[in-house]
Protein backbone atom coordinates (compact mmCIF):
# COMPACT_ATOMS: atom_id res chain seq x y z
CA UNK A 1 0.00 0.00 0.00
CA UNK A 2 1.31 3.56 -0.86
CA UNK A 3 2.25 5.63 1.90
CA UNK A 4 1.96 8.90 0.00
CA UNK A 5 -1.00 7.85 -2.56
CA UNK A 6 -3.76 6.25 -1.95
CA UNK A 7 -3.48 2.83 -4.25
CA UNK A 8 -7.13 2.10 -5.02
CA UNK A 9 -8.03 4.41 -7.46
CA UNK A 10 -11.66 2.49 -8.43
CA UNK A 11 -14.26 -0.31 -8.40
CA UNK A 12 -11.77 -2.63 -10.33
CA UNK A 13 -9.09 -1.81 -7.89
CA UNK A 14 -11.05 -2.49 -4.88
CA UNK A 15 -12.51 -5.83 -6.81
CA UNK A 16 -9.00 -7.30 -7.03
CA UNK A 17 -7.89 -6.16 -3.57
CA UNK A 18 -10.62 -7.54 -1.93
CA UNK A 19 -10.26 -10.36 -4.04
CA UNK A 20 -6.41 -10.81 -3.20
CA UNK A 21 -7.37 -10.29 0.66
CA UNK A 22 -10.11 -13.51 0.33
CA UNK A 23 -7.17 -15.12 -1.44
CA UNK A 24 -4.77 -14.87 1.46
CA UNK A 25 -7.54 -15.67 3.93
CA UNK A 26 -8.71 -19.14 2.78
CA UNK A 27 -4.80 -20.29 2.42
CA UNK A 28 -4.83 -18.76 6.18
CA UNK A 29 -7.84 -21.25 6.70
CA UNK A 30 -6.65 -23.93 4.88
CA UNK A 31 -3.04 -23.64 7.22
CA UNK A 32 -5.95 -23.87 10.23
CA UNK A 33 -8.01 -26.39 9.17
CA UNK A 34 -6.31 -29.46 10.08
CA UNK A 35 -4.88 -27.91 13.80
CA UNK A 36 -9.14 -27.97 14.21
CA UNK A 37 -9.33 -31.39 13.10
CA UNK A 38 -7.32 -32.68 15.17
CA UNK A 39 -8.55 -31.15 17.92
CA UNK A 40 -12.44 -31.92 17.36
CA UNK A 41 -13.82 -34.97 19.33
CA UNK A 42 -16.98 -35.29 17.58
CA UNK A 43 -16.97 -37.60 14.94
CA UNK A 44 -19.45 -35.57 13.04
CA UNK A 45 -17.57 -32.15 13.41
CA UNK A 46 -14.15 -33.86 12.50
CA UNK A 47 -16.15 -35.34 9.47
CA UNK A 48 -17.43 -31.82 8.85
CA UNK A 49 -14.62 -30.07 9.21
CA UNK A 50 -12.67 -32.79 6.62
CA UNK A 51 -15.12 -32.16 4.24
CA UNK A 52 -15.12 -28.13 4.88
CA UNK A 53 -10.92 -28.28 4.41
CA UNK A 54 -11.42 -30.34 1.02
CA UNK A 55 -14.04 -27.89 -0.09
CA UNK A 56 -11.33 -24.67 0.67
CA UNK A 57 -9.03 -26.40 -1.63
CA UNK A 58 -11.47 -26.47 -4.09
CA UNK A 59 -12.27 -22.25 -3.33
CA UNK A 60 -8.76 -21.25 -3.67
CA UNK A 61 -8.63 -22.66 -7.14
CA UNK A 62 -11.80 -20.94 -8.12
CA UNK A 63 -10.48 -17.81 -6.69
CA UNK A 64 -7.21 -18.58 -8.76
CA UNK A 65 -9.91 -18.83 -12.16
CA UNK A 66 -11.72 -15.53 -10.99
CA UNK A 67 -7.58 -13.72 -10.92
CA UNK A 68 -7.32 -16.00 -14.34
CA UNK A 69 -10.71 -14.53 -15.99
CA UNK A 70 -9.92 -11.07 -14.82
CA UNK A 71 -6.70 -10.88 -16.51
CA UNK A 72 -4.35 -10.33 -12.96
CA UNK A 73 -1.87 -12.23 -11.63
CA UNK A 74 -2.97 -14.26 -8.25
CA UNK A 75 -1.64 -12.72 -5.44
CA UNK A 76 -2.60 -12.34 -1.44
CA UNK A 77 -2.63 -9.30 0.77
CA UNK A 78 -2.50 -8.94 4.52
CA UNK A 79 -5.50 -9.75 5.51
CA UNK A 80 -5.63 -8.27 9.62
CA UNK A 81 -9.61 -9.71 10.02
CA UNK A 82 -8.58 -13.59 9.27
CA UNK A 83 -5.35 -13.46 11.04
CA UNK A 84 -7.47 -11.85 14.09
CA UNK A 85 -10.34 -14.30 13.59
CA UNK A 86 -7.82 -17.17 13.37
CA UNK A 87 -5.78 -15.44 16.05
CA UNK A 88 -8.70 -15.47 18.24
CA UNK A 89 -10.22 -18.87 17.45
CA UNK A 90 -6.18 -20.56 18.96
CA UNK A 91 -6.46 -17.98 22.38
CA UNK A 92 -9.71 -19.65 22.91
CA UNK A 93 -9.66 -23.26 22.10
CA UNK A 94 -6.26 -23.14 23.73
CA UNK A 95 -7.68 -22.37 27.24
CA UNK A 96 -10.19 -24.71 27.18
CA UNK A 97 -9.87 -29.03 28.44
CA UNK A 98 -13.07 -30.65 28.57
CA UNK A 99 -13.53 -32.21 25.37
CA UNK A 100 -17.10 -31.11 24.80
CA UNK A 101 -16.40 -27.75 26.00
CA UNK A 102 -13.65 -28.01 23.32
CA UNK A 103 -16.00 -28.86 20.43
CA UNK A 104 -18.21 -26.51 21.10
CA UNK A 105 -15.63 -23.39 21.30
CA UNK A 106 -14.60 -25.00 18.02
CA UNK A 107 -18.06 -24.73 16.25
CA UNK A 108 -18.26 -21.06 17.60
CA UNK A 109 -14.64 -20.28 16.02
CA UNK A 110 -15.67 -21.93 12.59
CA UNK A 111 -18.70 -20.00 12.18
CA UNK A 112 -16.77 -16.53 13.26
CA UNK A 113 -14.32 -17.79 10.14
CA UNK A 114 -17.67 -18.79 7.54
CA UNK A 115 -19.29 -15.34 8.70
CA UNK A 116 -16.37 -13.55 7.42
CA UNK A 117 -16.11 -15.28 4.19
CA UNK A 118 -19.95 -14.97 3.12
CA UNK A 119 -19.98 -11.11 4.37
CA UNK A 120 -16.65 -11.23 1.89
CA UNK A 121 -18.00 -13.12 -0.69
CA UNK A 122 -21.55 -11.48 -1.32
CA UNK A 123 -19.73 -7.97 -1.83
CA UNK A 124 -17.20 -9.71 -4.35
CA UNK A 125 -20.06 -10.96 -6.29
CA UNK A 126 -21.78 -7.89 -6.08
CA UNK A 127 -19.11 -5.71 -7.33
CA UNK A 128 -18.16 -8.27 -9.71
CA UNK A 129 -21.51 -8.10 -11.10
CA UNK A 130 -21.25 -4.44 -11.47
CA UNK A 131 -17.95 -4.56 -13.65
CA UNK A 132 -19.36 -6.56 -15.53
CA UNK A 133 -17.78 -10.11 -14.92
CA UNK A 134 -20.75 -12.60 -14.65
CA UNK A 135 -18.37 -15.12 -15.07
CA UNK A 136 -16.28 -14.08 -11.67
CA UNK A 137 -19.75 -13.83 -9.81
CA UNK A 138 -20.73 -17.29 -11.12
CA UNK A 139 -17.50 -18.93 -9.41
CA UNK A 140 -17.17 -16.93 -6.47
CA UNK A 141 -21.11 -17.84 -6.09
CA UNK A 142 -20.53 -21.24 -5.86
CA UNK A 143 -17.59 -20.81 -3.10
CA UNK A 144 -20.69 -18.65 -1.17
CA UNK A 145 -22.81 -21.47 -1.54
CA UNK A 146 -20.19 -23.53 -0.03
CA UNK A 147 -19.91 -20.94 2.75
CA UNK A 148 -23.51 -20.59 3.70
CA UNK A 149 -24.03 -24.16 4.08
CA UNK A 150 -20.78 -25.06 5.86
CA UNK A 151 -22.24 -22.80 8.40
CA UNK A 152 -25.87 -24.13 8.36
CA UNK A 153 -23.74 -27.72 8.91
CA UNK A 154 -22.13 -26.15 12.19
CA UNK A 155 -25.60 -24.99 13.37
CA UNK A 156 -27.13 -28.04 12.74
CA UNK A 157 -24.06 -29.48 15.09
CA UNK A 158 -24.44 -28.04 17.97
CA UNK A 159 -28.46 -27.82 18.14
CA UNK A 160 -28.05 -31.59 17.20
CA UNK A 161 -25.80 -32.93 19.78
CA UNK A 162 -22.94 -31.09 20.36
CA UNK A 163 -23.78 -28.36 22.76
CA UNK A 164 -25.44 -30.65 25.14
CA UNK A 165 -22.84 -33.31 25.04
CA UNK A 166 -20.42 -29.93 26.16
CA UNK A 167 -23.57 -28.52 29.04
CA UNK B 1 -5.91 -16.14 30.51
CA UNK B 2 -3.99 -18.86 32.49
CA UNK B 3 -0.47 -19.66 31.36
CA UNK B 4 0.00 -23.14 32.84
CA UNK B 5 -3.38 -23.76 33.33
CA UNK B 6 -6.74 -23.80 30.99
CA UNK B 7 -9.50 -21.22 32.21
CA UNK B 8 -12.41 -22.54 30.66
CA UNK B 9 -13.62 -24.91 32.39
CA UNK B 10 -17.34 -25.66 31.29
CA UNK B 11 -20.05 -24.01 28.90
CA UNK B 12 -20.87 -21.30 31.60
CA UNK B 13 -17.16 -20.18 31.11
CA UNK B 14 -17.18 -20.17 27.72
CA UNK B 15 -20.06 -18.44 27.39
CA UNK B 16 -18.66 -16.00 29.92
CA UNK B 17 -15.69 -15.43 27.99
CA UNK B 18 -17.94 -15.12 24.63
CA UNK B 19 -20.16 -12.13 26.41
CA UNK B 20 -16.95 -10.55 27.41
CA UNK B 21 -15.49 -10.59 24.32
CA UNK B 22 -18.89 -9.55 22.23
CA UNK B 23 -18.59 -6.58 25.38
CA UNK B 24 -15.34 -5.30 24.35
CA UNK B 25 -15.93 -5.72 20.19
CA UNK B 26 -19.41 -3.47 20.80
CA UNK B 27 -17.13 -0.82 22.57
CA UNK B 28 -14.70 -1.15 19.47
CA UNK B 29 -17.53 -0.53 17.26
CA UNK B 30 -18.61 2.31 18.79
CA UNK B 31 -15.57 3.84 18.83
CA UNK B 32 -15.00 2.96 15.28
CA UNK B 33 -18.40 4.24 13.63
CA UNK B 34 -18.29 7.98 13.77
CA UNK B 35 -14.91 8.20 11.60
CA UNK B 36 -16.71 6.00 8.88
CA UNK B 37 -19.91 8.23 9.23
CA UNK B 38 -17.35 11.22 8.98
CA UNK B 39 -15.79 9.59 6.14
CA UNK B 40 -19.60 8.47 4.07
CA UNK B 41 -20.64 10.44 1.51
CA UNK B 42 -24.26 9.09 0.72
CA UNK B 43 -26.40 10.69 2.68
CA UNK B 44 -28.53 7.20 3.03
CA UNK B 45 -25.29 5.44 3.97
CA UNK B 46 -24.41 8.20 6.64
CA UNK B 47 -28.13 7.87 7.62
CA UNK B 48 -27.84 4.19 8.01
CA UNK B 49 -24.09 4.00 10.18
CA UNK B 50 -25.81 6.89 12.34
CA UNK B 51 -29.00 5.18 12.89
CA UNK B 52 -26.61 2.23 13.97
CA UNK B 53 -24.22 3.81 16.13
CA UNK B 54 -27.34 4.57 18.49
CA UNK B 55 -28.89 1.12 18.06
CA UNK B 56 -24.87 0.07 19.34
CA UNK B 57 -25.08 1.98 22.47
CA UNK B 58 -28.28 -0.07 23.28
CA UNK B 59 -26.92 -3.38 22.29
CA UNK B 60 -23.69 -2.18 24.75
CA UNK B 61 -26.52 -1.61 27.35
CA UNK B 62 -27.84 -4.82 26.76
CA UNK B 63 -25.03 -6.96 27.12
CA UNK B 64 -24.82 -5.39 30.48
CA UNK B 65 -27.75 -6.36 31.50
CA UNK B 66 -27.19 -9.86 30.62
CA UNK B 67 -24.16 -9.55 32.48
CA UNK B 68 -26.02 -8.57 35.56
CA UNK B 69 -28.70 -11.23 35.28
CA UNK B 70 -26.22 -14.22 35.03
CA UNK B 71 -24.28 -12.72 38.47
CA UNK B 72 -20.79 -11.47 36.47
CA UNK B 73 -19.71 -8.25 36.60
CA UNK B 74 -19.77 -6.75 33.13
CA UNK B 75 -16.07 -6.84 31.66
CA UNK B 76 -14.18 -7.12 28.15
CA UNK B 77 -11.49 -9.60 27.04
CA UNK B 78 -9.25 -8.92 24.23
CA UNK B 79 -10.67 -9.68 21.09
CA UNK B 80 -8.09 -10.04 18.58
CA UNK B 81 -11.49 -10.87 15.58
CA UNK B 82 -12.99 -7.68 15.83
CA UNK B 83 -9.49 -5.24 15.91
CA UNK B 84 -8.54 -7.75 13.35
CA UNK B 85 -11.60 -6.76 10.82
CA UNK B 86 -11.74 -2.90 12.11
CA UNK B 87 -7.94 -2.62 11.37
CA UNK B 88 -8.59 -4.00 7.77
CA UNK B 89 -11.53 -2.19 7.66
CA UNK B 90 -9.47 0.96 7.97
CA UNK B 91 -6.42 0.35 5.97
CA UNK B 92 -8.89 -0.05 3.36
CA UNK B 93 -11.03 2.89 3.31
CA UNK B 94 -7.57 4.63 4.19
CA UNK B 95 -6.20 3.53 0.65
CA UNK B 96 -9.87 4.99 -1.20
CA UNK B 97 -10.04 8.65 -2.53
CA UNK B 98 -13.14 8.87 -4.87
CA UNK B 99 -15.88 9.19 -2.85
CA UNK B 100 -18.45 6.85 -4.75
CA UNK B 101 -15.75 3.79 -4.44
CA UNK B 102 -15.12 5.07 -0.70
CA UNK B 103 -19.13 4.66 -0.01
CA UNK B 104 -18.96 1.04 -1.60
CA UNK B 105 -15.68 0.29 0.80
CA UNK B 106 -17.26 1.49 3.77
CA UNK B 107 -20.35 -0.67 3.18
CA UNK B 108 -18.43 -3.98 2.46
CA UNK B 109 -16.12 -2.89 6.20
CA UNK B 110 -19.59 -2.72 7.98
CA UNK B 111 -20.95 -6.20 6.45
CA UNK B 112 -17.42 -7.71 7.69
CA UNK B 113 -18.31 -6.16 11.29
CA UNK B 114 -21.99 -7.22 10.57
CA UNK B 115 -21.59 -10.61 10.35
CA UNK B 116 -18.94 -11.53 12.77
CA UNK B 117 -21.36 -9.92 15.26
CA UNK B 118 -24.13 -12.44 13.79
CA UNK B 119 -21.88 -15.00 14.35
CA UNK B 120 -21.04 -14.62 17.68
CA UNK B 121 -24.57 -13.33 18.92
CA UNK B 122 -26.30 -16.25 17.18
CA UNK B 123 -23.47 -18.50 19.28
CA UNK B 124 -24.25 -16.81 22.22
CA UNK B 125 -28.21 -17.21 21.99
CA UNK B 126 -27.64 -21.06 22.00
CA UNK B 127 -25.05 -21.60 24.65
CA UNK B 128 -27.97 -19.15 26.73
CA UNK B 129 -30.63 -21.16 26.01
CA UNK B 130 -28.65 -24.48 27.14
CA UNK B 131 -27.58 -22.79 30.18
CA UNK B 132 -31.34 -22.35 31.50
CA UNK B 133 -30.59 -18.77 30.61
CA UNK B 134 -33.38 -17.79 28.38
CA UNK B 135 -34.19 -14.52 29.59
CA UNK B 136 -30.37 -13.60 28.56
CA UNK B 137 -30.90 -15.03 25.21
CA UNK B 138 -34.18 -12.97 24.71
CA UNK B 139 -31.82 -9.38 25.44
CA UNK B 140 -28.96 -11.34 23.21
CA UNK B 141 -31.39 -12.10 20.45
CA UNK B 142 -32.89 -8.32 20.28
CA UNK B 143 -29.07 -7.27 19.52
CA UNK B 144 -29.04 -10.09 16.87
CA UNK B 145 -31.84 -8.87 14.61
CA UNK B 146 -30.85 -5.35 14.90
CA UNK B 147 -27.37 -6.92 13.39
CA UNK B 148 -28.81 -8.93 10.56
CA UNK B 149 -31.28 -5.66 9.69
CA UNK B 150 -28.29 -3.52 9.34
CA UNK B 151 -26.47 -6.39 7.25
CA UNK B 152 -29.95 -6.26 5.00
CA UNK B 153 -29.87 -2.42 5.27
CA UNK B 154 -26.58 -2.15 3.55
CA UNK B 155 -26.97 -4.72 0.96
CA UNK B 156 -30.03 -2.92 0.19
CA UNK B 157 -27.91 0.40 0.45
CA UNK B 158 -25.02 -1.03 -1.96
CA UNK B 159 -27.68 -2.53 -4.73
CA UNK B 160 -30.26 0.67 -4.96
CA UNK B 161 -27.12 3.37 -5.70
CA UNK B 162 -23.76 2.63 -3.79
CA UNK B 163 -21.79 0.38 -5.95
CA UNK B 164 -23.69 2.11 -9.37
CA UNK B 165 -22.06 5.77 -8.40
CA UNK B 166 -18.68 3.67 -7.78
CA UNK B 167 -18.77 2.30 -10.69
Amino acid sequence: MGIFTKDIHNMNDLFVHTLSDMYYAENQILKALPDMIEKANDNALKNGLENHLAETKNQVKRIEQVFKLHGVDAAGVDCPAIDGILEEADDVVGEVEQQGVLDAALIAAAQAVEHYEIARYGTLIAWAKLLGRNDCASLLQQNLKEEKAADAKLTQLAESHVNRMAA
